[in-house]
């Protein structure tokens, strides 16, 4: 665990659970806690989920429903909150859980979330008024979670000026399913000024988007 | 070349010039020429078109712009005319030739066509009116020509409720240009009700499109 | 849940199992059942059927044996039943299952559907007879469903002048195993007028068949 | 050049002209031809064929249509012709020149070929009479050429008690084409008793089939 | 079940008890039984394998350890043994399961067959004399199975005038596991002569082997 | 063309010349130099280039060497320089053409551009410098643009606290080349805050680089 | 089991478990550890290694954490440590049990071993100071474990004058996981006298690198 | 260009031609001579290699017929021969350009080097001598160079206690081809101790090769 790594580049520790034992992550979870007074754990399986729930009892646990993150900490609320916004809309539901982890990454960072889910291209009208209220809302940039047809990220990066993050997910089956034409279509855009991470990579999505977000911070 | 497939099936004899020479298939338009009035080219290079524009000079010899499709033929307009209906969409000018091959296709087996290039989802606005204006018109099917990422014929398959034909292009490049980004996002689209041919093969879209229009045509 | 949908495409809505929970789908079926009186949960696992014929034992359950698709109504009968028909034909018998979904589908949109099972091309003359007695039948559409070599849609393509879908299921094992095999040579079909959807994607093909079928209803 | 192939394994000795020039080739088979009186070039180019053409005026030079084969001897005939026999089938007529390598190196290995042409599945009626000719005319094995959907093979391996091969080839456009989708369904056939060769591989195919063939020969 | 097929091309009826419920497996073996005395079921479970030692406890049942084939009858060898004689080789002792499935398949068609296990390149010197034995013994055809780098094939091919066919396993790891790189070594083979089916095919191998061996006996 | 993207998105219209005509694009430029004063061409042929350059002799005409954009413009800079910076690091000097395409996008958008070629992983001691002077020189976001291995990018973002966007280049050959390692690789990153955008795809990097730059101006 | 591998070719006999039940494995083990007094199991499953650990109780049993492999034997070292020295590098910690099996590999071949783990390119300077131990302790060749983007051996090749063998390993999710991104990055490296193995290859790794240090060894 | 690559890991400098152009090259190799007296330049076109061949008339140019590499020095003879020995191993004619550069490569670092060429599978018996007289020779290690089926490097591999390396190379058509099977057979190799570079990387085969056989030298 590299802990000069928050220090050097602003972002947050976070545990890869995958390809760990349960073990082995409560232990770290316990160290980071330690020093950093929180934590977030990604790609937990549910085993290590109501582990860390029972271990943890005594900390604030957040997990959302469905998502594979669970966040554990000393107190309720990051121990900053800057004035950075960044929007995360889903083209359907089964992609929330994916955007709820982008917010805990983006929030651990101190930068402010609001979450618009289920506004898919299948119902057109579905994603105008969020993307109204997302650019009113004064957001640095736009978060588009999308597994499928990936399409909804090209027609927010249409529609936007502010830098759009495409994040496909394994939502889908058949041929180009798991994720694979989400990131394809994402990467085909017809529309410039999107840029993708990994298919399920919320993580990822997460820290490029806050670090985005606290570019505008940091000159403000 | 099977010259009873038109009577068995109601499809057009189309000759596919690759891997043909031009002395084949000027000698197989010679041919059908003779025998139906009417013949339809596809995927003629460039020393192939300038060839049949040679030696058809007495003929009607219709050629869209920067397509693959040429028809000879004896007369200015298709033999019959019927009341069935399809429009075709494009995402962007370079699917034009791909539509107007569509809608050579589908005129020649007496079908209505209409085409609207450009209306791709990088401009959402783009595509309300013509979707009006086409189902105002009495279309019992759309094709949807894409290449990139393939979006347009979600959306529209969101909009409506006739049958959508998504005909992938080979625009586009990088990792899944070529046309399989388009065909891989549309085989996930999140609106159902969307069918698919393979890419470029207006070919088949513009048969299956017209077949679909014939069906409610022979049932009025 | 996009509520709107049938009323603005006339397509029924139905409830994507997988990436939910059997409550959460349950719950769903429970708010779709009060408002339309029908509603059909498609990709449902094991646990999710026995849990629906358990839940809604007071109501219509429709399950086909093999399918991952029930359909829950306070109906026996899709509520309409319009004068458009279409076949569905299986190369093998374990095709049957989504057979049988495109079925549940076509119906509720109130089209009549009839099965031709075990009709593949490894024995020629099983083909020849089914295939009459659908156009007999007066079908607008017929849909193919195949796995392995997906060879069935291009010779009943070939035979028909009416609109046929492929519908590669994921039968089959080895190179192109799991239904790539048959998506890809039913988009290379030699037989013009087949269009496909994707890989085991019934509720697509059955949509898309009774889109087209209720187009001649409409005109007629 | 293995000199002692042909001895050992019955198999003549073909030139595989790729990777290799024009002046080395043709050094090639005048060895070739002093030794053994005859000699196959395959995968030649369009320079390569006007060589040989211009540099053996005085022998026979044998190349078929749209082949990339050329057979040079010093006698028109196959030094022995034995009593096997093989059939080869083509879906289309773009799938020709393939055949006829076939033909040219089984006849070089002794064996008698025919060939029936254009017999794919998109007309059905066209297979039944060549099959029941071939048979009749006592075939050991049968050939089969196909590209696109590679839809014919199974159809025929489904009809018949000789062994079948399958030999793809790379005709066809978009997902599939150049030949994939032929062989993923070739391997992917619900017919047993095929087997089959890489796309355009006729040397494999024709050699394959003529060992088939002298099988029986040799028994007999 | 087409119980023509036998019939019509000589091939036994495999039941492919994939995709298929235990129960329906195991009526099916009822009605074969009746039927013909004999019958293969392919692709079996664990479970189901259980299921058939339980049930046709008064059968004959040969499974060889470690497939998924078995062999359910009323007598103890073939009703008919012809002079026609196949070999089986195998690279590694992990191929051995596919091998004996091979040989169950040929055996039910009346033809010989022996196996030489564990013959594969990384040790050159093991193949030399299982292959003169095998050609001594008068083998029409050689089946060779290899999984990970499939290059046992080519080296049986290289030294064979009898036709070869190769049956690439699902054996390795890694980029090209499962069989694919073996297939796709198989399909380049260097060696003319040689044909494939696909990944674990063992039906489709020894079905087309027995053919090749059975045209000698025919003609004999 | 879109003319109301400009206001809409902040974005310059940029003319994709390939699947145009050069007489289309130079059409193109004309009209947007008359309506903009200025207009970039991408993915330009070397003769469009030239013609280009013939046919604009009294604008101002900036093509960086071995790349396919070419700006056409009234003046030589462009109307607004703003307060926001990007940096853009190459692997190689292969690289460099690309660079140069995105800095002209970033450019037109009124941010500057600063560029160190050839800093790739092979010299790693090539990195620490150019990263330490983008960093001093106060830039908002960093473009690495990387073809073969496509490690750079990761390097870099795990030294970075700005946004990262990865451009991976078609330079490499063999397996995984043409760009798609790059590409894989990227997307595979272990330095979380990278984001990418498609093979060769500069104009996607300028455009995303340049609105992150610019969030941080409308800010401060 | 080839018990004259190690003497033709001086590598340990490695009983490959994956495709064996653990009956026949432990079968080998048996007969192994008699003969040579020593024996490896790979890609062992969890009951294997349980089943293991319980049967040799009186042997010597050596696991490493998290891998798959193990040693049994009657020795706790092996028979002869010679003067030959390589590094292993792991660019996360995930890729440590890989690193060990190539430890025990090669120590089985008498040469020396020394790991350092979690030295990947997310910081860069973590792998400067392992990278000069390890040459100043006078190895022969480094192996580099790598996952996800696989960047690592790249760096250290670019470092090195010693040969450098790349194994990627199955970390990492999305487009490019399971290894296939490291394995295609290293394929595709800047920073010449790289090599690889396939995905997880960790016995063909610690093979190869042994041999290279025993060249060494052999000279000296 | 990395002037001290050289002296740092012992690597020669290496002009890759693609992605420059003949000018830009030119001028590197006079830099080179100037420098070092002696340079390579790798995948240089068929114009680039006749611009070197009239540019250098004065000094020694070495270029191998059908390889794509150059050898520019003042002296015919690398500047240091050193006692480490490499021999090189074709399967096919076609594979000895490639052959050529490994032996250009190594050279100019000092090895000695041995070229077998045309040992390949197909006939088994060739490379058994060539085997023992390298092995009598006193090689370090063995490049094996193949393409098509890539089988000889596994039967080297499975005969040597040397190291292997395998250099796939685009050799082939069909599915597989351009070197694709060779690389994914070399991977999946049965015979431990091989390791592999990339398609027709022989620039790195060549540097890995002789940095294993310098090793020996070192130590001696």
């Amino acid at each position: 665990l590299d802990y000069r790594r928050q220090s050097r580049t602003g972002t947050p520790e976070i545990i890869l659970a995958e390809h760990k034992s349960d073990a082995q992550v409560i232990d770290l979870v316990h160290k980071m806690l330690d020093r950093n007074g929180t934590v977030l754990v990604s790609r937990a399986s549910r085993s290590l989920l109501d582990a860390i729930a029972n271990d943890f009892r005594e900390s604030v646990v957040e997990h959302p429903e469905g998502s594979s993150m669970v966040r554990v900490a000393t107190t309720d609320r990051p121990a900053r909150v800057v004035q950075a916004r960044i929007a995360v809309f889903t083209a359907g539901t089964s992609d929330l859980p994916r955007a709820q982890e982008v917010r805990l990454v983006a929030e651990e960072m101190g930068v402010q979330v609001q979450i618009w889910a289920d506004v898919g291209v299948a119902g057109l009208h579905r994603i105008i008024n969020p993307f109204r209220q997302a650019i009113d809302w004064g957001v640095s940039t736009i978060v588009v979670v999308a597994g499928m047809d990936g399409a909804l990220p090209s027609v927010v990066a249409g529609l936007s000026s502010v830098p759009v993050i495409g994040l496909p997910v394994s939502v889908g089956y058949g041929f180009g399913g798991g994720g694979e034409a989400a990131l394809m279509a994402m990467l085909q855009t017809c529309a410039p000024g999107l840029t993708v991470v990994n298919i399920d990579n919320s993580v990822g999505a997460g820290i490029a988007a806050a670090r985005i977000a606290l570019q505008s911070e940091v000159r403000s």
